[in-house]
């Protein structure tokens, strides 16, 4: 069994409405010094596997399939016991 | 100018529909080594103030105000430079 971490993120440059959305918030909330906010995505999974490299190999596939759009989002993976 | 990750993610023992469903899509998609899936979201900021401590109180008020719900929810604030 190891565990593994994978962040989600849009590239520079994508629009980001949630993230704009919430500055807004934010600013009319009475934080004016917010500058900006980006928004993000994470996913915690358990996998009953031992072999790290072949989990790794496994989670790349999984991010660019299903988790992530590669067209618009970057992702990173990381396992750990 | 500093900026702070903010990570928000269920409590232990809240259901997570989106995880729980993204971990079935994963067994369906041929991985059936997936033992659990929890789902988080993140939050990047650029905050126009120099104060790390004042920015560290107002992100907590931030994040129990708005980016979190703490009935369900743990969160966790991170500034750097």
């Amino acid at each position: 069994m190891v565990r593994a971490k994978i962040r989600v993120e849009l590239k520079d440059g994508v629009l980001d409405p949630q993230g704009v959305t919430i500055k807004n918030a934010l600013v009319d909330m009475g934080y004016p010094e917010i500058a900006s906010v980006k928004s993000g995505k994470t996913f915690d999974l358990e996998i009953d596997l031992d072999d790290r490299e072949l989990v790794e190999t496994k989670l790349d596939e999984m991010c660019r399939k299903l988790l992530a759009n590669p067209v618009i989002e970057q992702y990173s993976v990381e396992v750990y016991e």
